[in-house]
């Protein structure tokens, strides 16, 4: 994290902004305004294990070489990273460099290599805007315009799936810009697969770790590595070795049901012993719905449920800070709730914490958190 | 629509079918299956206005040249068409040729140039599988595998914002594929925006009509034009003479507000003279959630709103069957109802179904529909 204190520092343009002309695409007439852009990197970078590696991955590369090799790629995306500001400008752009690849089939390229930015209001983060990718690789847009006068506590989401090389925040020139405070209290992991990682929520913000953080006001750090996560012993020991003050752990959707047999007391227990008072709250796979009609789907998913149900409650016995929250009915039951019967769409998404959020905020509360 | 009778008219393989190879990409295990592939034209077409032009058309090119161009084109995209059939086979595949562009940043692939597939059920559609467009013009992929046996009535949505140019269904080359009778009575047009043609839901089958008819049995036919549903004469003139029993506009949000001022009296007016007396229900328009914070929106869509609601008011006194429904909390009231602060997700077009389904079913009740 850049800046943790909650002091506003308010930054010298002339050292960090680049002037620029910018022209406006959204809104009402044509004009072009000034706007100067500053490196996000001396703003408040936020849902991020602390590391010394580069500024917008998810861990550090030179400390994870004996990760899968799949693991260590996805880590270098930017799933749950967000970037937290204070300003009075009354627009407010986004010049940013991803990796040259574009979304998979069941993604937007907003949610894929796109932002999305919520100002507080009213004591709630509300939706402010979107930064559209109009090429694969660099884009400068506007995100809001035409914002009442006021200053504004900001928070913007990097991109899910696409690796963020180079961000800059664009504001009125006339206008300042400073470093907010973490806004999310405590730490939080919750380790998966992409579905934690954010497929396929809409847009960045709409990934269910990012909307646990605004709704509950904790920081929720998505480890989510799509199609990977399938707790190896390295990243057990990765895992194990991080601050936090709980766990969730939403690891069955990749694993074989053999791999979910044989995993999961060592990858729970290497955690735990670490962490010997944590809660850790382990999840059901939500349900696969290519398997309504697909049986071979249907009965595996069942099996992995029932193997991870097994090992967790026998773990249970000996470890009083161990949950479990069962898979059923997370999805709703109309099987409307996916984009491709994989991942959840942003209804199934938001059945799925309307399910889980009230288990997860009563489990953390007896923690203290 | 291509057949229009219930009869089961097993289809001649010899005449109309393929014989291919395709390779499974999903399921357990790697093998190489017969599949036969058939002609969807020879199935049954539903959700169509009726015309001589291209199968996949929505409208007939050739009859509608005094359209605006921009309608002229969004009438080729295919969304809101299905096929209906019935089959035993145990695996569905699709093979398909669509437009050679590929989706904008608001949508899913899937959504744009991709389809799903519903299999009714406990006397409910079910969702059973994607057709994944993994290259933007021609693709060949399964459907759903592993099927357990027995009749099965299916329905296919397609693109809904490519043209659909050619599509052949493939079932196990032992299997019978035969037209089903179109699921939906009745004709309800809707016509309107890119809200109505589907963006942002994240498949075909999630677009709102396509939620009504399955969810309603009742068939609604999508005519929303993307960015284009303007009011303009010629546009009422075209719907003027179409056969439907009801008729839904989800016009506002696309002209200005100067244009629902002009244009909304004549619109109406201009059906309800070829239509005395079916159930005209007119919406406002959703909210437009970049206008949060971006006043100018906000003020803007209010006004567009007023503006119709003063002309549909004014009508109202002279016409009993004109239906008028607020757009106030279409989208809920957490503001994560958008992909982009313009198009609903799969969660804002729940919601507004939630709202909106009710209003029109008890409305169309009355009309004996």
């Amino acid at each position: 994290m850049f800046a943790k204190n909650t002091m506003l520092k308010y930054v010298s343009f002339l050292a960090l902004c680049s002037l620029s002309l910018i022209y406006r695409s959204e809104g009402f007439g044509q004009e072009v305004t000034k706007q100067v852009f500053i490196d996000a990197r001396q703003l408040t970078m936020i849902g991020k294990v602390p590391h010394n590696g580069s500024s917008y991955h998810r861990l550090d590369m030179a400390a994870i070489k004996d990760l899968p090799k799949a693991v260590q790629v996805l880590a270098t995306k930017s799933a749950g990273l967000a970037i937290s500001f204070q300003t009075n400008s009354s627009k407010i752009s986004a010049k940013w460099c991803t990796g040259a690849g574009g979304p998979t089939d069941n993604m937007t390229a907003i949610a894929f290599e796109g932002m999305d930015l919520y100002i507080k209001r009213d004591d709630r983060w509300q939706y402010a805007g979107v930064a559209r990718p109009k090429a694969h690789d660099c884009n400068t847009v506007e995100i809001v315009a035409n914002m009442a006068p006021g200053e504004k506590t900001c928070l913007l989401f990097l991109p899910t799936y696409d690796e963020t090389i180079s961000l800059q925040i664009g504001i009125d020139s006339a206008a300042t810009i400073a470093p907010a405070s973490n806004p999310f209290k405590k730490n939080i992991i919750i380790y998966g697969s992409s579905i934690v990682q954010g497929a396929s929520a809409s847009r960045p913000g709409l990934a269910y770790p990012a909307r646990l953080s605004r709704e509950t006001g904790l920081n929720f750090i998505n480890l989510g590595f799509s199609g990977n996560a399938k707790m190896e012993a390295s990243v057990a020991n990765l895992i194990s070795n991080l601050s936090m003050d709980a766990l969730i752990l939403d690891c069955v959707p990749n694993p074989s049901p053999e791999e979910v047999l044989a995993r999961t007391a060592n990858f729970v227990t290497t955690i735990r012993k670490k962490h010997p008072k944590i809660p850790i709250i382990a999840i059901q796979s939500v349900a696969r719905e290519m398997g309504n009609f697909n049986t071979q789907v249907a009965d595996r998913v069942l099996l992995k449920d029932r193997y991870f149900e097994t090992k967790i409650k026998k773990l249970q016995k000996q470890d009083k800070n161990l949950y479990l929250i069962y898979a059923d009915g997370l999805l709703g039951n109309d099987q409307e709730g996916t984009t491709d019967g994989i991942h959840p769409n942003d209804l199934g998404f938001d059945r799925m914490l309307h399910k889980i959020r009230p288990v997860i905020v009563k489990i953390l509360s007896r923690y203290g958190i």
